[in-house]
């Protein structure tokens, strides 16, 4: 089993070492290699996903990213930026499964921005696709308007699309991953405007019939942004398009007040994954010793249960965070009064001891 | 000076009824006349915006909207359903720009999903442009993919646009709000995905070189779902396109906790308006008399304030409604312990008597 170890930018080094450190103490038999991405990889070799990098993603079991991303890069072209790298290799490993956990932890009920009661105990899964929709839909770019409100004027377009194997697909991964939760589905849309998403909802509708034992509920997305808002409890496997998927991912995550705790899995048909955090580089914070590592190392977990067949693995990790959190241990973006502050590497110390 | 007044579906029909007895009880003078629109319109016509309904909305200087849709519409086709009114009087009118506030009233505080101090004095105006974007880009359908990721499949698909003047004069009427408030705008983009939001992102760029007292700052949408929950009160004045228009208003007005208070108003380039609660035609409580009037009373004060220049009238209204939340009554979505609870009647009546 081979891993690829890509760290990335800003905060992403730091915190993917002590998942690295983690994954050692395990003693498991597998290989890393680590290689550059994103803005150091620009900086490196010219290129946010040089070939290099992703020959080694293609031949790896599992891949263990970081972070892309500095305001920096902002001034390059498009194809040099790096989040171009988080999205070539989505597209060409196919990465089309996206899970995003949102979940509030116990102890750092406190830190949501949502009253406790609305937000203790919360657990939904967010699946989003990852490979279709307006993120890569052909035809796109800048032309001259032929028809619409100006004709003549200079515009931009791009193109939403889903065909009918991809919404299937995604679907069968959502109704069987609810299967081990509560066998409740939330399909995210907005057919009362879009073709794309009327199809979606046609779609999911015939592949719910091969799953008589999930309920499933048909929900518009800017209902979904209030309902997340006003009852988060209310969803448990929520799944929906790569572009809704995106905005609503974060809102869950934020709401659950520690977006640095939250892993993140993306898988392809062969059961290829790339794992990371839900949160981003942070360049603000980059070098300072003090990011939150739990995320990295939760997403490890993942790793190891959904792409190297380690579930034990898994298992210990999740108990350590469980036992560090417990212990009182807290980064300052989840620390507060009366719980023991500690850095990137200390928290990474404290989950090796744990385990 | 002339209002068209469109109930429509559900509860629409009783909250603008209190909203017209506030306006003859200011009695100043325009005419008002009544059409049927969404889902009463096709029972009575067969169309959800019928020609006669289009075209005294075209003839009149504003249009006061209730609400449209219930779930006995779904099974229609797309061109019959409730939705397609608010799309195509939108569309028909060129009513590009939508004003939503969303404010937390004092009395309202403990209503929020968030935590007082996080909400008390919110007040942001979200600025949606309301006729391009994918809503109405073409071309949009069915058919047979010919590339992409499954070649022969069945696929559905719209187009993402907007072009320069397009988002010029929307970027002006944002930047012209921000000189009334607080003098501090966030542009809403994908640009690092999208070419429509890239470009979006160029041209409000440009148009702010002619607004140098006003601050700008560029949030993507992912983040600015985000960061509405971490910490509203950063923003002022919110714009963006149709779609991340739809998802982040509707955020925004949950996040308040009275979304049953909020107006809202989409004008046109020569000050034409559609005046509209921010909430729905909520089907469930519709003819139980238990609907809140106030978002639609409020959205008759705007209208009074932008179509019709009777910003004194406008005035009138809002106290109104501030003393009456001030006397302690609430309908049953606002209420809570040891205030007033009163129906839709008797919450016009309290308006009424207040002015
Ligand atoms: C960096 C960006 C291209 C990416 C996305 O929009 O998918 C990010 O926001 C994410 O959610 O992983
Ligand atoms: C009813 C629907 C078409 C509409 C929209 O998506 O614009 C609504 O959600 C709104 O925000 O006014």
């Amino acid at each position: 089993m081979k891993i690829a170890v890509l760290p990335g930018d800003g905060i992403g080094t730091e915190i993917v070492a002590e998942a690295v450190r983690v994954l050692n103490v395990l003693d498991l038999s597998f290989e890393m290699e680590e290689a550059k991405v994103g803005g150091a990889a620009y900086e490196a070799h010219g290129h946010p996903l040089p070939e290099a990098t992703l020959k080694l993603a293609q031949a790896s079991d599992a891949i263990l990213f970081g972070a892309v991303g500095d305001w920096k890069y902002d001034k390059l072209d498009r194809p040099l930026r790096p989040e171009q790298a988080i999205l070539g290799l989505r597209k060409h490993l196919g990465l089309f499964a996206n899970f995003r956990p949102a979940i509030c932890y116990e102890q750092l009920v406190g830190a949501s921005s949502l009253k406790p009661e609305l937000i203790a105990g919360l657990d939904i899964l967010i699946i989003r696709e990852l490979t279709g929709d307006i993120y890569f839909g052909q035809p796109r770019g800048r032309r001259i308007a032929t028809d619409g409100h100006f004709p003549g004027a200079e515009e931009a377009f791009d193109t939403m699309r889903y065909s009918r194997p991809e919404i299937e697909r995604i679907a069968h991964v959502a109704f069987q991953a609810a299967r081990k939760r509560s066998r409740k589905v939330t399909s995210v849309d907005k057919a009362n405007v879009l073709e794309t998403f009327q199809f979606w909802k046609d779609v999911v509708t015939e592949v719910h019939k091969e799953y008589p034992d999930i309920e499933l509920e048909h929900m518009y997305v800017d209902n979904a942004a209030m309902q997340l808002v006003k009852a988060p409890k209310k969803f448990d496997v929520l799944f929906t398009g790569n572009m809704f998927g995106d905005i609503l991912s974060d809102e869950a995550s934020m709401l659950t007040g520690s977006i640095g705790m939250l892993p993140s899995a993306s898988l392809n048909a062969k059961g290829q994954g790339l794992y990371e955090p839900s949160h981003g580089s942070a360049p603000d914070i980059a070098g300072k010793g003090v990011a939150n590592p739990l995320a990295t190392i939760l997403s490890a977990a993942m790793m190891l249960r959904f792409s190297l067949q380690q579930p034990e693995a898994a298992d210990r990790i999740e108990s350590a965070v469980k036992s560090v959190l417990a212990a009182g241990y807290r980064t300052p973006d989840i620390w507060s009064e009366g719980t023991h502050k500690v850095g990137t590497r200390e928290m990474g110390d404290a989950v090796v001891a744990a385990i």
